[in-house]
């Protein structure tokens, strides 16, 4: 195997073309080897069918160097990949003495009788080396096709990692003689169309275009986290990617600014933490058409008791007029986002009071139409002030844009 | 187009292969294919590669009748999904006008400039049926490829279901001519371990093993929303599957009565709004350790207004003490539940009240350790109670099992 060694990843199981589990084995496999420095072109599913899986297998050691199958080694009869296995290694299924004892063991150990169905398990293709199944009864198998290799692996999750990281990954980079580092680093932006964070990021891309190498820009739109940037750089050490990635978030950060709110895996909440903690403030919410979700959203994030001191839940006008102080009129306005804004930070006490009101949807209401929403914000002696939104979607996506609106309109102002 | 019409869905996005998201379109897909009786039996990813893309297509086509695409139909230079369906259906690209006019639309009818970009959304291949992007900026595309289709989608779910129901599947089976029905209903079930529940439907299991024919049983644990029973039949018309999936319903009603919450999409939400609807009762909500959660959870629910006054998150203690007239004492406590159940229901002026204390984690409150939760109900004139859980999983974990909980727990309350 060369510097570009290709891995492919199998998911084996009728359940996923089926839809009732998601293959988040993939997901997780593709991010480890991506740590590594190993590339993967492709991924597949496979449901539990001989011929289609051979065939499944085959295409993809046509592409690839290494092939990554998971599932279909359990004890039941629907469980076939290694025979799968053994038509594409062309070897036969041999009883493994060793395996046979060592699951019999697993049974035992936990003073269980063994169902015979299990033995299946100590089945392998002549050839194949065993990765002992320490978590579960599933062994896994690493079987040579020429000079290519694959690794079948149990699909319950925890089994799988817990080869992969035992053994599989090294394994792998064993037979990789020369190999690079490939990192990434994604800002996460808000306040900023697809098409027109493209325009402004445009000269980043001649430049790339006209001196290709190692680097890659990528956007991911990812709703109501807003829009990715994903830096990814292919080079020698770890040191050296530090560096490029840092040199290429410079260039994007002077021309995006403050619509940058977080790098990887540091989110909106993330943002206003530490924002108002270095400011000492506290915070207090007021939700009408969220219902809730704004807190709840801050509440995920551990530390965050030590500046949110609540929120009212004005789901019903009354509360609004009564708990709020909002002047009895229009509840879709900008005056009745302000009033709920200085209103929920008098009752909580806190130093910031940030609101919401709008329509979610289906029906309009006060004669304005689903997606209309007015945030406010109260900080401070500053004058409170407030936004209307148009927020397109139906009612799920109004309310989770509405929430991560208010959340950016928040930490604009605590910026500015 | 025979009725063993076989689909394919290869999902497109290098972030796909560096596993930065998880590809649950494939996921939704693939239940919405079996619900409509269709077949699929490959699945794949690819990243955002020309030459890779085109491979990908052709090996799908070459196996299957369809071949739905998500993704890479953005208006960036990354999105390539266009330019390879051009090579396949070795069509070029042309420049449709109306679509042009559409996306202009888009941006002006919202006050907004239309980056020139997103002008590339509009080059479609020749002989290319166009889907309408009524949700987003991308248009969806239906491509003949000799007797087999191609449809491309946006990547964006909400874009990507909405292209589906309204017309993909549509037009997938009007090009089917003779298929049986596969349908399928789902129980929803809360408060019961799925192996306690694998016990009490054994009977339900063991029959149809003695009478193997054209219906299945599956369970699928499906973390906060609990377990699900998904009964499917294969039968010949539409008429025939409702009567037999009704009858194993009320087979499966009968043993499990109301730890049944809901069916098919009818949520715990939804059990909430009928029971408390039809009881004429309001419900106001005093949330801890859930910020909001339960109040943003109901308010995801058309017409929950009419029963929702709202909630109070008492993320802070101090809120506890003043605005619910909690006893100044421990808050993680049966008393505390209680009698924040009791204080919300008078702040709002609801008929219930219903209360969640509890320790989300990482770390100790008042010495109780992480998955600690109390909940309470105070209903008309019945004395309020609350329950103790115990919760497992991480602090986000904690927070979405205790408001599930507390659901569940109301509901209950309600019943009985």
């Amino acid at each position: 195997m060369s510097e570009s060694t290709k891995v492919e990843v199998l998911a084996v199981g009728t359940e996923l073309l089926l839809g009732q589990i998601v293959d988040t084995n993939s997901t997780w496999l593709s991010q480890r080897l991506s740590e590594v420095g190993l590339t993967c072109y492709f991924q597949g599913k496979v449901g539990d069918n001989l011929d289609r899986i051979v065939l499944a297998m085959r295409s993809a050691l046509a592409r690839s160097d290494v092939l990554i199958v998971c599932g279909g080694l359990g004890p039941t009869q629907d469980d076939i990949t290694r025979e799968a296995i053994s038509v594409v290694a062309n070897q036969p299924l041999i009883s493994d003495r060793d395996l046979e004892r060592l699951i019999q063991e697993k049974f035992t150990s936990k003073g269980r009788e063994m169902p015979s169905n299990n033995l299946r398990q100590a089945q392998v293709p002549r050839g194949s080396q065993i990765i002992s199944p320490d978590l579960g009864t599933a062994p896994g198998l690493i079987v040579p096709i020429g000079n290519k290799r694959i690794y079948a692996l149990p699909g319950v999750p925890v089994e799988m990692k817990d080869m992969v990281d035992r053994c599989v990954i090294d394994d792998i980079l064993l037979r990789v003689q020369d190999r690079s580092t490939i990192s990434s680093r994604t800002l996460r932006i808000w306040g900023v169309s697809e098409s027109r964070l493209s325009e402004l990021i445009a000269p980043v891309f001649e430049e790339l275009d006209q001196h290709p190498g190692n680097v890659t820009l990528a956007f991911l739109a990812s709703g109501i986290d807003g829009i990715r940037i994903r830096i990814t750089a292919r080079v020698s050490s770890d040191q050296e990617a530090d560096s490029v990635l840092s040199a290429y978030e410079s260039s994007l950060r002077e021309i995006l600014g403050n619509l940058v709110y977080g790098v990887d895996n540091f989110g909106m909440e993330d943002a206003l933490l530490d924002l108002l903690s270095k400011g000492n403030e506290t915070l207090a919410i007021a939700e009408s058409i969220t219902a809730g979700l704004v807190a709840s959203r801050l509440g995920r994030t551990p530390g965050i008791s030590r500046v949110l001191k609540g929120a009212l839940v004005a789901y019903n006008n009354q509360a609004k007029f009564d708990l709020l102080k909002v002047t009895n009129g229009l509840v879709i306005s900008h005056e009745c986002a302000l009033e709920m804004a200085m209103g929920v930070r008098e009752l909580f006490g806190s130093t910031i009071g940030l609101a919401l009101t709008g329509v979610a949807g289906p029906d309009l209401q006060e004669e304005q139409p689903p997606g209309t929403v007015f945030v406010a914000c109260a900080i401070g002696d500053h004058k409170p002030k407030s936004r209307k939104l148009m927020l397109p979607g139906n009612r799920i996506s109004v309310q989770e844009l509405a929430a991560i609106s208010a959340m950016d309109f928040l930490r604009n102002s605590l910026i500015s």
